[in-house]
Formats: C-alpha cells, structure tokens, sequence
C-alpha cells in the first residue's frame, strides 16, 4: 500500500530559534507588533509503500530519527493517510 | 484575544524541490527504497493578538503575503486556535 504521510519537525521548546527571533523582529518593523513567539520548524511531505498503517509510521519513526530531524534539539510530529491507487 | 497560529509553506506543485530531491536520494541511499515524491517546506508557529477570530486570520494572510510566503513559488496553509489567558 502507499501512504502519503505530512511530518511537522520542530526546535525543543528550550532550545532558542534565532530564525525565529528574527523573523519576530520584521514582522514587528511591518508593523504586526501583537506577534510573538515565532518557531520555525521544517514541514516535510513524503510518499511511501508499505505493508500496513503500523509498518509505515514504523518506518517513518526510523527515518526522521536518521535523517529528518536531529533527535538532540528537534521533535517531530507526523500523520500518515493512505493513498488510493487512483491518486497516485 | 490571543490566537496561536500553525502555519505551512510549501512549493507550488509546478516549482522544482532541488531540497526534496537530495532527502530523497539521501534516504534511498540509506535503504528507504520506497519513499518518492519529498516535497520540503517551512513550517511556522507563532502567537498574535487580534480582537477576534476573522481578524486574526486577515493579519495571517497578510504577514504571510509579505514575508513569511513567497506567492510567485510558494502557497501557504494555516489554522489558528484561541489561546486561553491562563495558557500563556
């Protein structure tokens, strides 16, 4: 089966975002001065073939793990759904 | 009122994703044979102020027209949830 799964890796609430800083910081200087708490995180979607739904989110664990996100600072949340043969 | 926004950019589906193409060659390499059509784009949070819920989604879709989107490559999604007082 193919799955279409969407991942959302984020910074560990206490480590600081500089990208996110700045970002606060210009949106302030267009005047969006009611703006804070700016996080920036990376938002992935992939398409995979897998057995069943727990054998995809297994290897969707795995791979954010070894390389989407870097386990020390980031955190990553993702949903799977599977694809129609029709849609692919 | 304050509202917590979750916002994603993402390429157009016509624009080229050079990012999403090396992921995907980096994971084929590491044995996930059966990942395609990785897509990479920004995932934003942020908290605003605004007097009500269609307010705070106009100032959304302006800050993301200026600054956080480019709308020549990029569309934008986002949902917002009111944030309780005792939240923040």
């Amino acid at each position: 089966m193919y799955y279409k799964a969407t991942i959302r890796v984020t910074l560990r609430p206490s480590v600081l975002d500089p990208a996110g800083v700045a970002v606060r910081s210009g949106l302030q200087q267009l005047g969006y001065t009611g703006v804070s708490n700016v996080r920036i995180g990376k938002y992935i979607e992939l398409e995979l073939e897998a057995t069943d739904d727990a054998e995809a989110r297994r290897q969707i664990d795995r791979l954010c793990d070894q390389m989407l996100a870097n386990p020390v600072i980031e955190v990553y949340k993702f949903e799977i759904a599977a694809l129609e043969a029709a849609a692919r």
